[in-house]
């Protein structure tokens, strides 16, 4: 990750190497933040951050996603930033994403609980 | 950009909007980091980033990003981190580029000549 001889990556190469639901994978690293490829189906929990932001781009699927006060639908190639407010994915059939966020960032964002991936992979 | 209420950003849309080469749009902001689109065509200047990195994820077309000690070819779907070392984006034909870097970022890293975009357009 944090290599000396800058090498590309492929996101649909990295999409490939794993099925699980909901368990963000690290695939670069830059500036104290790291960018995660994530497969989603189903539904996740309400959650927020409270000290940062975390980027969501659809690379597959659609992605609903919740917020308190209204619905956006995102499909391929449309970001969101739900900036500072409670927000639940859902993904009625498998959805592919890219994640742009600090190192820090826990995926449950305010809670832990038995949805937190507490160790990210790296791939 | 620092909007209230999240607004989905869809990145067709966006590159639709402007047809300037070497020119990086901002198309979000979090934590202190700017997503930017760019369209590149031609060769840019060799430079390099003292104390951040940036990040590269090619949407359409083929960039070469050249390396002094070799170059990366790079195609939709796929991104770099030139970290720490002097790069040089070419693109033989139009390319249109998502990127992530801090929002204090100079678009000719450590240089600043008539390429250097002072203040980018937010679109």
């Amino acid at each position: 990750m944090e290599q000396k001889v800058p090498e590309k990556v492929n996101l649909r190469d990295k999409l490939s190497h794993f099925q699980d639901y909901f368990s963000p994978k690290v695939i670069a690293e830059l500036n104290g933040q790291q960018v995660k490829v994530a497969k989603l189906q189903g539904e996740f929990v309400w959650h927020h951050h409270d000290a940062e932001d975390e980027l969501f781009l659809v690379l597959d699927g659609r992605l609903r996603m919740e917020l308190r006060d209204r619905t956006v639908e995102l499909g391929p190639g449309e970001l969101l930033v739900p900036r500072g407010v409670e927000h639940r994915p859902v993904a009625e059939e498998e959805v592919a994403l890219l994640l742009f966020e600090p190192a820090s960032t826990l995926n449950t964002g305010n809670l832990r609980n038995e949805r937190t991936v507490e160790v990210l992979e790296r791939i």
